[in-house]
């Protein structure tokens, strides 16, 4: 399943950003279509918090990846014109090196002795992996969610290994309303005595805290008016136990409870807690001695696409709009989509009509 | 503290919307102002979730009341012109028979033994605390959040019993977005381990489960905007423990936990899960054979004001909105207020400036 994965082993210490450093990191990466013979056609793909390196189906891996619509032969990200990466976030449970990950030095899981993950430890996962392919500068650099706050953290540090970026439903810094959504989750997690302060066991993980935290995250990806059109006030057809006065009464809450069953098992708990963690520590302004037009400013990039999504709760379009006004401030050439998509933050995954043709024209463009 | 909290014991059962009986059932309000000669002057106070029946001061409890701003001699609900009566709702623990209570027929806590609780439930204690005092027909009925909703509902069951009402950021039915937000809170409390499917002891109440619920609620009851405002990124004062990688780095996460502690403790845990649930299963159609239109139409109020928050989550604008529609159709005076107010579902108990106008207004212009 996973035979299209890469992996990068570093043979020297990654030092984090907040402190701490990694000996023998792993990053596991795929790729689709060819490197060009003057290597300036890489497309590096950030992903959000959940999603593998696995974007999409190649011959070595035919299953369906997370963007599968969006990257392919003729699709909106080319792979018969582009070289495109994407990458495992470091931290994250797919093949990179993570909480969950054996410390060499101990012989033991990380667990809660990995040290702070930040958004700009991922994006040196990332320019590890490009320069290991000899690449030495980007064609672009393109991430949702986490990945598109990912971009802007690699435009900011690598200022010279990417011409263009495109940062979907991302910002400069989180709000302190997603802070505290973030913050919630996490303590369901921490509070779940399964959790064990980390220690938890392969086969006794926190169930119930990381179901809690999934259907959180999952009631705030998508937005209140798509649900109103999808279920309304529909029962739910599973019948309600008539001893439990607060089983499921909705369509709704059935919903949720079959999909957060579904993702619990498949992340590790304290690998999530850190990648949760890094999104609320992140201040692109941390780039630009506190002011972000002046980190917007040192950014080196040629073009820009900013997409936002107008019933995003978790990133709401004006956060995109403030690094559309940064950057034109900047004398970039930057160009704001607004989508009017009902799925919220989540849309980048579902509402491939209005995503596709806006980054496959842009990136037509710079042909 | 309550010197001034009255009782209304009944002497027949109550019968609940959705099944079962109660059997010596009590209410608690409070009132302010006289009733006038010919009984006419009466305005009654439904509350939100969690509010008691202590709107206001008065000689009897000089404590301010959660709505201390609003009643009183001179104030928007004038108790120099109205006889003002607010109730603790049935379901509720602060006097009012709730799953707390003892059941009289087994001498234990009814606990999840109390019968599904319905909005239509707390209209008709409200309905009792009111002939019991020989008022046939109030002046006004008025309400916020799930005061709102119970609002609707008591003009469908008692359509003689009002001439006018007032439903403030509530709505005819809770939508997929808002009933998922509060399942999760019932879960949350539900999955505490010190719940015991209900049985906990008074010692050992489910206080984790309680104070996420209870930050989740405070999370979705103001608005994004105001919390920028507020907290922007600010850094919390106290300590980060350095071997505590999830603890609290800002602001807003200090400000939750302290807000969540205040109001573990003060709540029953099985009350919040009815009262709750109530919210989920209120659907005002119910009360016109399925029709919203037809269960307004119904109403024989002759002015209504719908007040709603152009930042409210939980009940958005279009929900005030759709009941005011209604109402025209109806063809009853009705007057829509749509208040930008920055604190989103909560504004009824925090942006005073805007809300005391609308409603003294309002009740001024019907003298």
């Amino acid at each position: 399943m996973a035979a299209a994965r890469q992996y990068l082993k570093l043979d020297h210490p990654f030092p984090m950003r907040r402190g701490g450093v990694l000996q023998q990191v792993q990053l596991a990466y795929e790729t689709w279509g060819a490197l060009s013979p003057t290597r300036d056609n890489a497309v590096l793909i950030f992903t959000g918090l959940s999603p593998s390196a696995h974007a999409a189906s190649s011959a070595q891996d035919c299953s369906p990846g997370w963007w599968e619509d969006m990257v392919g032969p003729g699709r909106a990200i080319d792979t018969n014109r582009f070289f495109v990466v994407c990458i495992n976030s470091l931290g994250s449970v797919f093949g990179s090196t993570s909480p969950a990950s054996i410390n060499p030095q101990t012989g033991e899981p990380y667990r809660l002795s990995f040290p702070i993950l930040t958004v700009e430890d991922i994006a040196r996962g990332g320019y590890e992996v490009i320069r290991s392919l000899k690449i030495n500068q980007l064609h672009t650099v393109i991430g949702p969610s986490l990945g598109g706050m990912t971009v802007l953290a690699f435009a900011a540090l690598f200022p010279d290994a990417t011409r263009n970026l495109i940062s979907i439903s991302g910002a400069a810094r989180s709000t302190p309303f997603t802070i505290a959504l973030r913050s919630l989750q996490r303590e369901m997690i921490r509070k779940d005595p399964a959790w064990q302060e980390g220690k938890y066991s392969a086969n006794a993980i926190p169930v119930e805290g990381m179901r809690l935290a999934r259907k959180l995250g999952m009631i705030t990806y998508r937005s209140a008016k798509e649900w109103l059109q999808r279920f309304g006030r529909e029962r739910a057809s599973v019948e309600h136990k008539p001893d439990d006065p607060f089983g499921i009464d909705f369509e709704i809450e059935a919903y949720l409870e079959n999909h957060a069953a579904k993702f619990v098992g498949q992340f590790d708990p304290n690998a999530y807690l850190y990648l949760s963690r890094a999104m609320d520590l992140f201040d692109l302004a941390d780039h630009g001695e506190g002011s972000l037009s002046e980190a917007l400013r040192r950014f080196k990039i040629k073009n820009a696409l900013i997409i936002g999504v107008e019933t995003d709760l978790l990133f709401p379009i004006e956060q995109q709009k403030e690094l559309f006004d940064g950057l034109t401030s900047a004398d970039r050439n930057v160009k704001l989509a607004r989508l009017n998509s009902l799925q919220g933050h989540d849309s980048f995954l579902v509402d491939m009509d209005q995503f596709r043709p806006v980054i496959g024209d842009f990136l037509r463009e710079l042909a």
